[in-house]
């Protein structure tokens, strides 16, 4: 029987488990799997767009396991009431092709790409960083900076966001939790003297909520919002001034903040950096960038996380989702209610 | 809240209506869908393979629902007590990118699958077709019975497979509802003097399961088992001499029958037949040729006919699929157990 985590479940598991220790967690699988990035079968995600947003799959295997995302991002939701990205998915035993665990992934999605960041800025940015500066303060933002916090032990965050009410939303989520949060007065405010810059914000344009002379010397960029066609956050001259580091160029050159580039700008991938293939910052001068647009792998490994900590727990339950006949060959037997059926 | 029809639901959902009815119904939706092709977001589904089989994702839209289906194949699983193939998918608004119905497949898949067969052969096929040969007798069989039943009344049936228990569950569920079954001792048996060929084996090899000199003017074949890289079933030979009719070529020059022919082979797409774009059969001596491999699109008009029709009903039940939390922004607050929420 397939297993199922819905929303309620997510929550209680995440919740007793605390969102900043599944982000640690989930930070040792995505490295074991970023490490064996040469055996999984990748390919860029499919994407449906229209004037309202875009619906994707996100599909991966590593010859044992598959796994695949629904996941969609609509920036106008919020305004009528709707998450910008909702998604879920599954994962599956290769050797039968029967999914074994179905799942809500909006929270599982928000709690890897903060894995994902902080994996990547454990590797990258400078170790003695102190301050975070976030630019966009939505729904990813609170996982964001556990993960830094996990990753880097930052607990000091100068945000911004464009919406007052979303930074005060983001201070009464953070503050208890021990971080020391300074409502910054721009982008620019918020980026001054920051050794980590985050932005994550939703509008699908060609933004640039970070200009390059706010960016100084040795600083580690986690830049998330930039990650489909048309929807980029920086200005195009700090990419050239940084080290960019990416997913999974094929996906990254259409979806990332380099899509604002020539499609032979040099970009490193990261798990070259963690397989020795490639190497990481050179020195405390250099600005690393973290070209992120979120790829299938992280879901696996998220997926696996999910199905490792919650198997035999009351946090699954059953799913009645795969049709098995006593006969395999005889599927219609199910149905042909005038047959009689043994 | 997404609805969820699973596959309790499902089977009495298609043993209340039965499944002629429902095939029937399905027909409409599809020829509906098909003749508004062009106005589809259309990609070859993404395919996952393995030496045990093949794990894929459909997706497709018409710009207000989306719908996807996840689906294996995998030709040795009855022989471990496995379904072949099993399925299951969503459908999706568009405006917000929402699932609205996630539903079991694999009994949806066999309607589907049927409902586009008995489609294209009410549109192909001589309207005096009174014999049907069917090679295979497995999990899809009795489903294409059905379907052109619906389509063309025919009742007759001469069948062969390789395995004979497989030959003697599909009397058994066929007969009671009417048919007319010969148990043939051969291919070449159940082929001669039929009106409609249907091939429909799950060896996932270049078979020969018809071979050309068993095919006789006037035929109109269902080649249905052909529907991945290294699986075909028909001598090329058929191919040429018929008239081949195609679901949508950049998926079927790689996974159907025409994978064997040079990628200039000539075929009709079979939408263009209903819209008065392209000619359907020319008289009563061409051998028509469905080269069907499946494709998202038939899978949208099965989700929407689903949906439309257990609306309101309790065959369809809620899941707890989409996070939603008071503010849309503020996903964080739903597991930050440390913080007061509202």
């Amino acid at each position: 029987m397939t297993k199922f985590v819905g929303v309620r479940d997510m929550v209680r598991w995440v919740s007793a488990q605390g969102p900043e220790a599944i982000i640690a967690g989930m930070m040792g699988y995505l490295e074991r799997d970023f490490a064996r990035w040469a055996r999984f079968d990748k390919s860029p995600r499919t994407a449906s767009h229209t004037p309202f947003g875009v619906i994707e799959l996100m599909p991966t295997s590593d010859y044992e396991q598959y796994a695949f995302k629904y996941v969609n991002g609509h920036p106008s939701n919020p305004a009528n009431g709707f998450q910008t990205v909702t998604a879920f998915g599954a994962l599956s035993d290769v050797s039968n092709g029967y999914p074994v665990l179905v799942a809500e992934m909006t929270l599982l999605t928000a709690l890897r790409t903060a894995a994902t960041s902080a994996m990547v800025a454990r590797h990258l940015a400078r170790p003695e960083s102190r301050i975070m500066g976030m630019i966009g303060t939505g729904s990813q933002a609170e996982f964001q900076a556990l993960g830094m916090r996990a990753a880097l032990g930052i607990e000091s965050l100068q945000i911004w966001d464009t919406d007052p009410a979303a930074m005060v939303k983001f201070s009464r989520n953070l503050e208890p939790l021990g971080f020391d949060i300074r409502h910054a007065t721009s982008n620019a405010d918020a980026a001054d003297g920051a050794d980590v810059l985050t932005t994550c914000t939703a509008d699908k344009a060609l933004a640039r909520v970070l200009e390059d002379d706010m960016v100084h010397a040795g600083t580690h960029i986690n830049a998330i919002g930039g990650d489909c066609p048309g929807k980029t956050e920086l200005d195009p001259q700090i990419l050239r001034r940084s080290t960019v580091f990416v997913e999974y160029p094929p996906q990254t050159r259409v979806e990332g903040e380099i899509q604002q580039l020539p499609p032979e700008f040099d970009v490193v991938e990261f798990w070259k950096v963690l397989t020795g293939d490639a190497q990481g910052r050179r020195d405390a001068e250099e600005i690393t960038l973290f070209d992120s647009v979120g790829f299938a792998i992280e879901d696996f490994s998220a997926l696996r996380y999910l199905a490792d900590h919650v198997a035999g727990t009351d946090y699954e339950t059953d799913i009645d989702l795969v049709a098995e006949p006593d006969d395999p060959k005889d599927l219609f037997g199910m149905v042909g209610s005038l047959v009689p059926t043994h």
